[in-house]
């Protein structure tokens, strides 16, 4: 390159970077997410939070937005996906050993009686999860969650459960990272159950998932240390023990907030009644079309109070069916 | 600017860079640490994991370090400091209100009678533990922890507690950071004590404690909602409870560990037993004219079983005497 070269060089790569920046700076960040009121209200949020000379300015380190997981960032019909993955669990352990289904409560698994194991408040699934989530050791577990999750199908769709995801929900997981927040799972379902897909999924590692959780115990196995799930709950992270374990785990407020039933009430009013600006929402399974209608009285993640509460509080509820121009990543059920 | 000018213009910057860039690489980030063995094995391993083209590469996201607190980050002596703390307020407490040092146990905290707050297995002292660390929100807890930390003074340094932290270890937490390290704390101390002063002191940020809790609720009080901590042990993050801690909040398997005591001998197993590069380090205190001198026969952060351990682990014995050419960031005890 001779030297008079230079300025034009210099100035063909300015005119390179303006164009590569431009479908960028206009891109839709959540583009299955229909024009309309509840987008707005997300990305004005968004905006008012990183802009550095807004009064609502919120450093990175802040920005923390908590998901609920169940009905909020994949399908929780007909039932709870980790109850489906303990069923097969214990069809697949009774079916290289018959002797391993000795109990009612496994008999009635493998006969797929959800009524007997819904009794005597629900202790014969109890004894179901703690035979399928007990005496293994975590890395195992999570080896065999993560392979039913890619390859069991949903009953209804037909789909690998780790594809019953929530296409608005992933653009809006990575829109938010994109901004500055550290995006974070706060389930009632089980941590180790959820870190076996969530990385690859929703692209939230390890230590930003929130879950219940059984006993565990250090051993050493045969002079190999092992870290191994024991029967036995240690926390449910659901309802007030969400909060609990937000401090627990992150030991800051979120300023963002997403669930979709009661469950998530104590998360949502922990976010909002922090001091600054705050956003919650609740996703609302009002599709019967293209996902599930259930609401006040599903036994499955019921909404009734704070859908009640949503209105006052300022909560933004979410319609499935009129802010989702599509559902899933691979389409509509 | 004429066109003409650009090319030395260039060059000129870019002679700055490269100056600017020099102290930069040749500057120690290790300076209180020795020339030596100690030192130069912590570097060999860091340059290891973090070269690109080197066969033991970790990703960043890999790049987990776990750290204990007291004795490991800080001093422990003449007893654990947030056992002080705990006496301070009961004193502070029975200052405002006699009628709080009701029972035998507030009683002897208050007298400083050490001998009877340790019978019985300790239980007065947890009775202490319980008072001061009960029945409190979270935000006010911290808030007098961080208060305390700051201004309370140690009784043999007179020092302020939050500068009894080790500088050799401050530089040790910056340098794996700026190699892409994630730092965490894996502390038997308490959860809330140590991030009121974490990220202020050693720049680990809350969600990056990892401690031993007390049972938690979540309430709205008067409206407003509250986490509060309650009386009673929710968890022990010490011996085999390391290793489980860590499983619940990183959920990856450390590749750098750093201990001072037996309680943090199956952290460093665990750390030590996962596949690829690894690295453990115990901070041994035999330097009773700087700091103190202990060892296997202190009832404070006892090292015996972890130091037979070590050479056949591989595990780096740190020399506080030896190794480190400072202790406390304002000088030596």
């Amino acid at each position: 390159m001779r030297l008079r070269d230079w300025p034009l060089c210099c100035g063909t790569w300015l005119l390179v970077m303006v164009v590569a920046a431009v479908p960028q700076a206009l891109a839709d960040p959540l583009p299955t997410w229909r024009d309309g009121a509840a987008k707005t209200a997300i990305m004005d949020f968004v905006a008012r939070v990183t802009d550095p000379e807004g009064r609502d300015f919120v450093p990175v380190a802040e920005r923390i937005a908590v998901f609920d997981n169940d009905g909020t960032l994949w399908s929780e019909q007909p039932v709870y996906f980790q109850v489906l993955f303990a069923m097969d669990r214990v069809r697949a352990m009774a079916a290289q050993d018959p002797s391993f289904a000795d109990t009612p409560a496994l008999k009635a698994a493998v006969a797929g009686d959800w009524q007997a194991l819904f009794t005597d408040h629900g202790k014969p699934m109890g004894a179901v999860l703690n035979a399928t989530h007990g005496e293994i050791t975590v890395e195992e577990f999570q080896k065999r969650a993560g392979q039913w999750l890619r390859e069991a199908d949903h009953p209804d769709t037909g789909r690998p459960y780790d594809q019953m995801v929530y296409q608005p929900m992933l653009e809006l997981l990575r829109y938010l990272r994109d901004e500055g927040f550290s995006t974070y799972i706060v389930s009632g379902g089980g941590l180790h159950f959820i870190r076996a897909y969530a990385d690859g999924t929703y692209g939230i590692p390890p230590q930003q998932v929130i879950g219940s959780t059984t006993q565990e115990r250090f051993e050493l196995v045969e002079g190999v240390p092992q870290v191994i799930k024991e029967e036995g709950v240690f926390f449910i992270n659901d309802k007030g023990g969400k909060p609990v374990g937000i401090d627990r785990h992150i030991g800051r407020r979120p300023i963002f907030a997403a669930g979709n039933s009661d469950g998530d009430l104590e998360m949502l009013q922990w976010t909002t009644a922090g001091q600054g600006p705050r956003f919650a929402m609740i996703v609302h399974h009002d599709d019967g079309a293209r996902e599930w209608a259930y609401d006040r009285d599903s036994k499955i993640g019921r909404l009734d109070k704070a859908m009640d509460l949503a209105p006052e509080e300022g909560w933004l509820l979410v319609s499935m069916k009129d802010d989702w121009t599509q559902i899933f990543p691979w389409g509509n059920r």
